[in-house]
């Protein structure tokens, strides 16, 4: 675990007029390296084995340099070439996935953002307690079958990437159903339509902990295209597909751009202020960008699944701007957001506030 | 309900070039303020309680001025103070649901569109005569549950925002499924994909009774987020989904942007011209934007659902153009063509065509 | 069918500094022509009867000029017409169904693309070939019926246009379902979710059978919408539906953008790769735009279905740019980057290579 005051030590050796940003090429580095680029950062792009052939098609976004690895745990070793080269790092979930959270919290160079959020996302615990804070309702767990009222949701443990879930409507569903040789959490099913909001945080913008005007803003929304279960229908009902020995899945392939309505958009606000607002109280804050997964239900309340403190693939569409970013910049994207970001916290000095 | 005649009137003490564009703080109001700065008029935003403090996240869209009212039916008593201001009110759907129809008609502030044809677009009967003018056939309506032949769409009355619905297959399925204690109206069911196209009609650039060319612009058009219709083959068939007592409802959460086959363009266009010529005969015309919900069947027939005599929240994703928009001017969204029109208005003197 | 040879000999004739691009008015014509225009082209749209009225909406998409014929046949007898006017023909899948593939292969005017591609992508056999020779598996084909051991897509044989298909997940479902008196082909249903990949390759950028660095571009992508297999569920699942007799349809009316996950691009990349090169070895390439629509499945494997090796309509979201095409350079659709293929191809004295 790398500690704030050793980032703060790193950073001494810095020349902050000469930041290269960088980060490993998959998930949203194309956006990154665009977005800091426009910026006028050097970029570097991280890869195993070689660089992505099909960097050479998308020219804007080719990083200036490759540190080309044997394996991503390599990273770990190449903290100090890393940190000569004036770099910050951008992690997004690829980037923790192929390090290892452990690692990445370890990772002695400067990274954009808080990586103490790292443990409260993905700790269930934790995140209820983040969440219940904000004043959250998450979907309700039921730890009992017997007390299943509607339908739910059930996840087998050790399920991994999406899979491993199944639907039922009713406990005598539930009952006929499930494998009791296996574990599983059941969760109730909200049923509805799924956004998946695109926030950002300014530490440099913000005084204290509640929040200052416009230090959060809304950068995008996108709805997760999720394998199968987005199409499944066309082969059959989850009834149907039952019996033929079928279960939906939710991989993420891809990402559709969509808007919410104007009305919600006071509540989405609310929601992403009582999220920062807890984070500050709880572990010094989430930075820059995040996402909150939710589902909008017919009686247009906003019910939240997951958080994801960093940038997120959903974000990828608007590379040039989107319906929301618009009417802050033209041209806006999360990845050039970020690089705005740590150019003016370069300006002013205030590093210190938007690295871990 | 104001004439005409009284708004000619109002308009006289109007300084043509000190327009202030206004609307309520919702649904597209983002988009509208956002056009009307681009033509570079004034704009002022009219909420309830406190402006909306998300506006600070959107310089861009953020009015020059608010106008705070305690509830909304108080905007009649503003009316002299609205005046003086020069403003010119953008009406959208929730700007009339707040207000209240019979206010809205009755509203002493020049109202940009065609107050006339909310009466005949929300009128079930007016709506059909405009429609079978028009020569488009709505889906069919049956009276007698008796003559269902295929799959049909049950609404119950006074069921509201989109919920209070059922699909029923057939006659016996509809006979096992219906509430004979509840008042309910029976329409064929139409199979196919939704498509809500959003229309912009010049009065200042047509001349007669017959569009002339270029009067009638495409600028985009998106398909409806309906919660929990959209996601619901995720818990259940229909069939599955009444043994669990879950009915399907369709409550707009958002828009999802999308283009029609060109080969659609001619008949597209058609639909439009055949909705503006009729409601020129019958009333005067609708003015400026407009949104006609369709389905488009495996025929690729353009069945018409309803019709929507202004700007509609499915074009808030195009607030920096559209597919269709980018082939007439860079940048515009129906917000910023609303502006266009009036700006253009004011300098020629014609300011009566377009406002009511 | 006219030859390269012959081809080149009309080019003999032509003023490469005062090229005209033509198409037929229907399909992707409005990209086709705002992006020739882009690029300082004249353009001429090809039409039956009269000129689309809507083109009057889109005035930067309007062609300079128009060529009315009677029928699309017709367009065979003013080949030397259009010669005359330094016509480069850009065809889409309209333009070639309108003429018929016959009258297509013979028409004796500069066509940009490879026109032997269309006889290796409209033959089964021959595109099995193609795929095979690039390391592509296509869904299984399934001869005895006894065979099916998971889900299948049956198709009866002169079905058109989306229209004469029906799902079954088991042997004993096709067995009840399937109507013996109709010849039918059977073929393993792939879960997932579908991706329009939209491609280009410039063989002006490359050298020899292996591509070069950057010759071959991803310009964005789309998903198909298809009435009324997307949004049949409303009405029932499959199983449901068969007993009221209502089939699903997968008949094209739109397409909404989307992105892929961003680690995908390395296999989406070779996909086509792959497909070029083969390509090259078999019948001299194919080239400029083409588009593989593909099925992501829950692995994460893409499988492909079938293959465009021209424009689709899947482009006409991207009219000013798409997420992809923006990392090389601004307001780039596929219909621009014909439009830039051939000005440097005329330029370089290279339009052989781009012609046939």
């Amino acid at each position: 675990m790398i500690t704030k005051q050793q980032v703060l030590e790193f950073l001494k050796d810095y020349d902050p007029e000469n930041i290269t940003i960088a980060t490993v090429c998959s998930h949203s580095s194309l956006q990154i390296f665009d977005g800091a680029r426009k910026e006028g950062f050097r970029t570097l792009g991280i890869c195993a084995d070689k660089p992505p052939k099909f960097y050479d098609a998308f020219p804007r976004a080719k990083p200036d340099e490759y540190l080309i690895v044997e394996s991503y745990t390599d990273i770990m070793n190449r903290a100090e070439e890393l940190r000569k080269k004036n770099i910050i790092i951008i992690p997004h979930s690829s980037f923790i996935y192929y390090l290892g959270k452990e690692n990445f919290s370890g990772m002695a160079v400067p990274t954009f953002g808080n990586r103490a959020a790292i443990e409260w996302e993905s700790d269930r615990d934790k995140e209820s307690k983040w969440f219940l804070g904000a004043g959250i309702h998450m979907p309700g767990k039921i730890d009992d079958p017997h007390d299943i009222k509607g339908p739910v949701m059930v996840e087998y443990e050790g399920a991994k990437g999406g899979k491993g879930f199944f639907v039922a409507r009713s406990y005598k569903e539930f009952n006929e159903l499930v494998d009791r040789t296996r574990k599983y959490a059941v969760q109730e099913f909200i049923n509805g339509t799924r956004y998946d909001l695109h926030y950002f945080y300014s530490p440099i913008r913000n005084e204290g902990y509640t929040l200052s005007k416009g230090s959060l803003e809304l950068l995008s929304m996108d709805r997760r295209v999720e394998s199968n279960a987005d199409e499944i229908f066309r082969l059959g009902s989850p009834g149907e597909l039952i019996e033929a020995g079928i279960c939906p899945t939710y991989v993420l392939t891809g990402n559709v751009p969509l808007v919410a309505r104007e009305s919600l958009l006071s509540r989405i606000f609310s929601l992403g202020e009582q999220v920062v607002e807890e984070s500050l109280a709880l572990f010094g804050g989430i930075t820059g960008a995040f996402c909150i997964e939710a589902v909008i239900t017919d009686s247009l309340e906003i019910k939240v699944f997951e958080l994801s403190s960093r940038i997120v693939s959903g974000t990828n569409f608007y590379i040039s701007g989107s319906p929301y970013s618009d009417l802050m910049q033209k041209d806006l994207s999360t990845g050039r957001r970020i690089a705005i970001e740590i150019k003016e916290a370069a300006r002013t000095n205030q590093l210190d506030k938007i690295l871990s």
